[in-house]
């Protein structure tokens, strides 16, 4: 099943717009590629819709937003609702601005999303139209544990219901959930915190696989989270066993996702249904 | 011939003016600097008129256009034409919408290029004045092969003639023409295309190779981009020795350019004239 | 006392606001990350006051500046002295136009800099109210050296006095100091002029090291300016151990950075009191 996902990533290649913020940009584009998706970056209200119009999926990342583009957003969000292309939301920051916090919740008013991948403190931001997040990481109040595992289950599933969209809450323990069934996976390392960019590349590999798979969002949600998680495993392996740091990191991760393939992917995933 | 073109390029430290996208940009000034030049990367156009004085060569990537960039690219090519620098453009995604196409028109019309730059679907959609692209890659129906070389390379003759810069198309097979003389260039590797911004860089390397060889734009162009393929030739031999993947390619691509010299090079060339 | 400010960021984690050029912005934000400190980059002029609310510290990075992020720049400084949060300027490429110097000299009137680093020229620029650069690289007529040392770290003391803050020469030798004291620094690698962004990774770092250390600016910005110098001493033995290149070095700048503790840095420091 998940690696059936992974191989109509590779045999359709699908084309991923993004708007997105300008800190992690360059790591999105290769990671869209190295995933075996090809993206495009444009963020001009004036071209959106045409750009949308010749992709497979949407991706809107909130991590630097402006005036400008948040217009070109909802513009391009509401072209891809009308062309039935799955929207997938990054909303980075919400809750540690206003600004951010109000526009991520007008696009979920605007916009029908498929998938919306968050900490789990912007998650939690979404759902009560308000919140505190230290800057764009989680809240370590918030953290997800086994202790309330079942709990954030549960709230993912609500929050699903009420959005309409599959949810991925990622950290340490990542949930994702329609409404009926959740996922949870717990592939990943600690490492992928201290380099930028792991969110924001989830997402933009979430919308290659959603591209992809488009009649199945949770399994190509789920499988694209679990995917990254192990290749920031193998990553990490790779940087402790020849004493490097977290930009070799980063290039591994990347390195890592452009050699994945269904075999590898089934045997390193650790996912289990609730 | 080719070697000496690189060498001006290390004993006159061209300073590149580059006004581009924001997806590659880093990799354009890291690159920038591996092969010699020094870039400046600045937007606003209360400055673009300034810095471009100070600069050797010119550089106009239209991949995340906007409203604002638009009218910076206009305003500095004028004052570079006027200082008669080499200006380059790389008409990103001309064709995908038609925001791009009328801009990369617009700009072939108010500034006078010394080379454009683009995939075949870019070029085909600057001589036409319209055209399809699927994103920021070439349509596979366009792509140059041994069966379709001479009229490609008559094509970019007659494209050179009517605009009057030097014609880079670059792909599987490279054809680099002014209205009199074409180089056919054969190095190169199909991985280039799994990591963002070879075609960015590449303009950006023509640009410095112009800025130090403005008497001989044909020349510097084909030699800057035999060379930076033969870096993704042995950037790909390094990557496949040590199994690793996309983003170690991207650092050892500009690693071979940073170490490259004029020996090598024309060691490596695969060049023909036509 | 150096080794103390370093264990100070890797335990207080402070939270850096980077209103910065689109260039280096992702090394950055992975430099910050590296050296202990938290990132988060917004530069809408909506949310700069509640972003900076939440910080340790604000870095402001004029690379790639444009009339909407001068205000915002601007509103972030302000905010910033009223929270008594150390603000660090870069004033990159000051001199190399008139928008450039005029936004530095009216950021400087506007907002009360705990910490100003550039290059030589930058700081001249700075002093004097105009300036000649080339581009965003110091002019090599005003390089220091062991010959006009004596009167640097004098013209560094007074420029401290009349701005009110620490002042951080960086090239070859690095001059930093507030009015009373100065430390000369000789760490570093002549590849740091190689890679772009070195400068603005160093300011980030900075502004992290600050943030953690707000009762010690002085030897605060002294140790953020060696400990950068020293991982890029052993970025380059490890380049050149490999035979690699200037991406390589790069990636190995920000692993050291990464890896960094107190023993290793006062071991590694070469720095002296004038």
């Amino acid at each position: 099943m998940f690696g059936k996902i992974l191989e109509n990533v590779n045999k359709k290649h699908p084309l991923v717009h993004a708007i997105t913020n300008y800190v992690t940009v360059n790591d999105c584009a290769n990671m869209a590629l190295a995933c075996g998706s090809a993206p495009i970056m444009a963020d001009d209200i004036n071209e959106v819709e045409e750009i949308v119009s010749i992709c497979n999926a949407l991706v809107i990342n909130i991590g630097t937003l402006n005036e400008r583009t948040i217009a070109s957003m909802i513009r391009a969000g509401q072209k891809a609702n009308q062309l039935g292309l799955p929207v997938i939301l990054d909303p980075v920051g919400a809750g540690a601005s206003k600004l951010r916090t109000d526009t991520a919740l007008e696009l979920l008013e605007q916009v029908k999303f498929a998938v919306v991948r968050g900490n789990i403190s912007e998650i939690k931001t979404i759902d009560q139209g308000s919140g505190t997040t230290k800057g764009v990481d989680a809240d370590s109040n918030d953290a997800l544990n086994d202790g309330n595992l079942d709990q954030i289950v549960q709230f993912t599933k609500r929050l699903s219901e009420k959005t309409g969209a599959v949810i991925a809450i990622t950290g340490a323990i990542d949930v994702v959930a329609d409404q009926k069934k959740a996922f949870v996976i717990k592939n990943g390392h600690p490492m992928m915190s201290r380099i930028t960019g792991t969110g924001c590349m989830l997402t933009t590999v979430i919308g290659g696989y959603c591209g992809a798979n488009p009649d199945d969002l949770l399994v190509a949600t789920a499988t694209a989270v679990s995917c990254m998680g192990l290749c920031g495993e193998l990553a990490f392996e790779k940087v402790w066993a020849q004493k490097e740091g977290t930009a070799s990191f980063r290039t591994y991760i990347i390195d890592f996702m452009s050699n994945m393939n269904a075999e590898m992917l089934e045997r390193g995933m650790k996912i289990e249904t609730r």
